[in-house]
């Protein structure tokens, strides 16, 4: 099983439906597929430039280390040099903060990441869940 | 004006459309604000993996010296040294053939631009034009 | 399916086998998954240093376009400017000679990409095809 | 004395069997020549993207500045900026933890380099170590 564009597409409008809601911040959400390639990507009206770079570095960071990018930022608080050194080995892209979060099928295979930058950490990754969920995949978070 | 997400998520529909119509290869779209920020981001499935990071790069390097990457392409093939000190100068967000398109408004004013890869360069360019106009807006493929 | 470690070391132990019986010179075989990421490698003694750099670069870029690297190079002989800019978009990892092959599984999917620096690029190249068959995975050169 | 690829997979057959013996997570092995140069990688199923980058950044950190990556660690936890900047200075291929380990010939001439990444730190540390006296090799972790 693949991520396809029509579900990344889902997913982006439920994570946007999800923050009007709850009156977040504009939001930027970034899928990548399991290689960590942009399947797509939408930044809301209002968000600032780099939006983009921080979302897809959150979803980018979880799947190179395996893990949601809330554990990512639990290794910075204890090994901040480790996460540093491991960001510079990936070219960057890893944002270690909440709202990168796997996302797994059916049969738990890993198909991809979504990550959410705008709001609170927390909030972006409480959208990016809902939003894996709504699309009827099973987000991980850390 | 500023060209809002709502824009740029119709131009990626339209280029679609076009791109089904014409029987193009699947096709990746960027579209990219004034600044050269990605607003939003689509990736057909089957395309490969770093079509985000050409589309982008025809759409940004546009933006950075004001033309079309057609008109990157016509500086390429004279001067092949400029444009890649150019690309290295910016990252290597620089694609220089067809298939970055500049989009102004209604006064002119530039907006962003459109870039994507997937098929020719000439018949992304022509995705890439079509989208535009069909968003109301005037393209700048040179 | 996915590209296996077990697949992929058969693969580099094939590209060896036929290295050694066709008397070519130290070969270095990388095996990508389907997202570009090394999956195993070996360089033979004898081999000079950025071996694996160069093989890396035939698959990755193979991927990244979607296309074995002799087509890259067939662009590169054409269009120089447009391989050039498109190495540097994608951080450097496309090397557009022959010897960067993709492997499909019976089902026609994309599974990876083998890499194979050392010989001449046809020699690489037929190394590749030859391990890739062996290991019961379709090449495609082109 | 220079370590051989034979030498090379060797190390990465015992750090493997070490690694199921112990029933650690999915490892990742890279062995570098003492000029930092890939000789041998694998990456087992189910391991993260970035595994080979993490694990060549410990093995190419540990011989850039002639200590094993605990080293390295300890020199970040006194001064994150100094390692921060090495890294920085050489690519980025600097993973300041344990795994990276320098090994030795007979003679105690430095040969290379074996990092692993998968499981916790000190247990990728152990594998290494283990993997390289197997293979008739003095590991040196700090």
């Amino acid at each position: 099983m693949s991520l396809t564009l029509s579900t990344a597409q889902a997913i982006i409008a439920e994570a946007f439906d999800a923050g009007r809601e709850r009156e977040f911040k504009p939001l930027t959400v970034v899928v990548l597929d399991a290689g960590g390639h942009v399947i797509a990507a939408a930044r809301q009206d209002g968000a600032s430039n780099s939006r983009f770079e921080i979302a897809q570095g959150k979803a980018y960071g979880a799947l190179s280390l395996g893990m949601g990018s809330r554990a990512l930022m639990e290794r910075a608080e204890q090994q901040p040099y480790f996460i540093a050194a491991a960001a510079a080995a990936i070219g960057g892209r890893l944002i270690p903060v909440p709202g990168g979060v796997l996302v797994r099928g059916d049969d738990g295979a890993l198909v991809g990441a979504v990550g959410i930058s705008g709001d609170t950490s927390d909030n972006d990754e409480a959208a990016a869940s809902v939003a894996a969920k709504a699309a009827g995949l099973t987000p991980q978070v850390a």
